[in-house]
């Protein structure tokens, strides 16, 4: 028998809080994802998902977690042989290197220690220095660390190169994507993916990826093995018949695109400036209880990974605070497991969601 | 703007109709998938799965379509050069040696005429003439045409084969299982998958993939690129920590193991016998307008496709029934696209659901 649900105020970098109002939407009845109504719904949520990508590129919509849409990125793009800079400040910068090096790819690894945000000079020198790479894979933000990479001036220093060196940019907007500003056209990102759980308070279960022109030319080429997550084929279905190639999530789709158009409702701006500023508030809230960020500069809007205080272990501290007080924070990644905890404010969160933790934290920590 | 959402009476092979109450679980608050709480709801929904695949193998929840699982099969137990023998009655028969051949396998495939059953004579015969297959693929039940292969059967002389010529068998089970009897351990298969908006009366968005310990020793060796659907993550994941390796879709996880728990309260022999009865049900209220089912015996519990009367094309019939009834059924597949149509009775179908279509049809054609 399931334990009786509990439920949590969360506070994790994903799933994010899904508001009651989008949960409501999931109750309407199922419907055929070949008719008029989804082909609808489907049109609009791929218009709705450009705008806050901000390209006039392609745009394809799948049925899985994030790093399904990190995979598609690679086997759309790469073929085995292919080198690849893979750029890691953290551990799902590490997880497009592994993705890449399944796929048969020639991995340079371009590793900035955790804390740390990549260096644009560093990109910049590696690519002059070495024989071309075919793609350049980047995390724009790093769950694991609280670090928003630079994506803007790494872009800007790839996008300078001659074009024979110029590598593709495929980037994981994964938990960046509508909590920090990332204008993939302006840009110059040839792959950009997202999922539905985080900024933008859906569901989890769909996921989304963007593709330049530069990127299509690659689609076109790539000769890694794929089907379920082949970008031609999804092509081929919406522009023949403006349908998905295979089942979707229908359910989680009718949250997703009342998810977006309430971003869009609130506007860009609005919802990136909100995401800055709760980031900022949970930061001076936990510095005040003695908290430090991990990162080191280029603080995340969309999450706070901080060093526990010294006598407690980030185990204890989430146990307390989730039996104590029914608030969900994660643990640290990798080696920062007993070291650290992280604190997700993207998706539909306000300064009032961070209260009750800052409370929590100040009574548990005495 | 999205067009007002019309409830249709669905009758398609899938997505099908989710009641109101499995539709009501979804709203349930979002939950940590790394959280005891979806911990116990996975382990059960996994339990619960295979009662239903009758294994005590191993078996893993997908977040994806069926075609994902169908792609998980292949990338899990075949490496480039794998002699395939790809059984085919149809469409989805058809989809298995495509996924085999992108993924490097040299499919030889056995193709047998839409609206018949595969024959397990020839399936013998080819197996005993032919150099040794790593695998067979097969679909147990052919949506595009309303067969369902005599599964145990083709097992049973596949089985009988000596160790060095037996291949791996391979099933589509996503339209049969939880439709029609599939005992996996007991005939003999060695990998089955199935997807959540088939016969539970669940949303799309999950898909379910089983393994038997011979399988199991294809995943280990099987050189196919793969990362998203390595199956060897999510086993290394569930045993160590009893979660997902990625992001699973927990919205529509809920209604699943909702909808799992109601097959298993029904029963599962109760839900065969209704299937099959309201299959009958379905092929007698239309022999007597005239309409013939396309498949000529091994009638499907799952779908019924007929042939529109003289006169009429699908597309008219589909019209007609759409607008005028709230009745949405499906279109013919491939060469059946202007001749046939497809009656979806898998889910939570009783004929209490057919009597407004036959109604609706006995108008319509007069």
């Amino acid at each position: 028998m399931l334990p009786e649900f509990e439920e949590l105020h969360l506070l994790i970098p994903g799933p994010t809080a899904v508001p009651e109002d989008i949960r409501h939407v999931m109750t309407r009845p199922m419907t055929n994802h070949r008719g008029p109504f989804y082909k609808a719904l489907l049109a609009e949520m791929v218009e709705m998902a450009k705008q806050v990508f901000q390209t006039q590129g392609r745009l394809f919509v799948l049925t899985s977690s994030g790093t399904g849409s990190m995979e598609a990125a690679i086997a759309n793009t790469i073929s085995p042989g292919d080198r690849v800079l893979g750029i890691s400040i953290g551990s799902f910068g590490k997880r497009f290197q592994i993705i890449a090096e399944r796929f048969g790819a020639e991995v340079t690894p371009l590793d900035f220690e955790w804390g740390e945000a990549a260096d644009p000079q560093k990109v910049a020198e590696v690519l002059e220095k070495e024989p071309p790479f075919h793609a350049v894979t980047i995390t724009h933000n790093e769950t694991s660390t609280g670090v928003l990479n630079p994506l803007e001036e790494i872009c800007a220093v790839i996008n300078q190169l001659p074009d024979e060196k110029r590598p593709l940019i495929i980037v994981d907007g994964i938990s960046s994507l509508g909590a920090a500003n990332l204008a993939m056209d302006a840009w110059g990102c040839d792959v950009v993916t997202t999922a539905s759980q985080k900024a933008w308070g859906a569901p989890p279960g769909l996921a989304f990826i963007a593709v330049s022109d530069r990127g299509w030319d690659a689609v076109q080429k790539a000769q890694s093995p794929r089907f379920y997550f082949d970008l031609r084929e999804y092509e081929r279905y919406f522009v023949n018949k403006g349908e998905p190639p295979w089942t979707p999530s229908v359910s989680v789709a009718y949250a997703m695109h009342e998810a977006l158009r309430q971003v869009l409702e609130e506007g860009l701006e609005n919802v990136f400036a909100r995401h800055a500023r709760v980031a900022q508030y949970t930061r001076e809230g936990l510095a005040q209880l003695g908290m430090k960020p991990f990162a080191r500069g280029h603080y995340s809007p969309a999450v706070t990974a901080v060093r526990v205080p010294e006598g407690w272990s980030p185990q204890e501290l989430r146990r307390r605070l989730r039996e104590e007080y029914k608030i969900e924070i994660a643990g640290g990644q990798g080696h920062l497991a007993d070291s650290v905890v992280r604190i997700g404010h993207l998706g539909k969160v306000t300064e009032a969601d961070i209260d009750p933790l800052l409370e929590a934290l100040a009574r548990i920590l005495g």
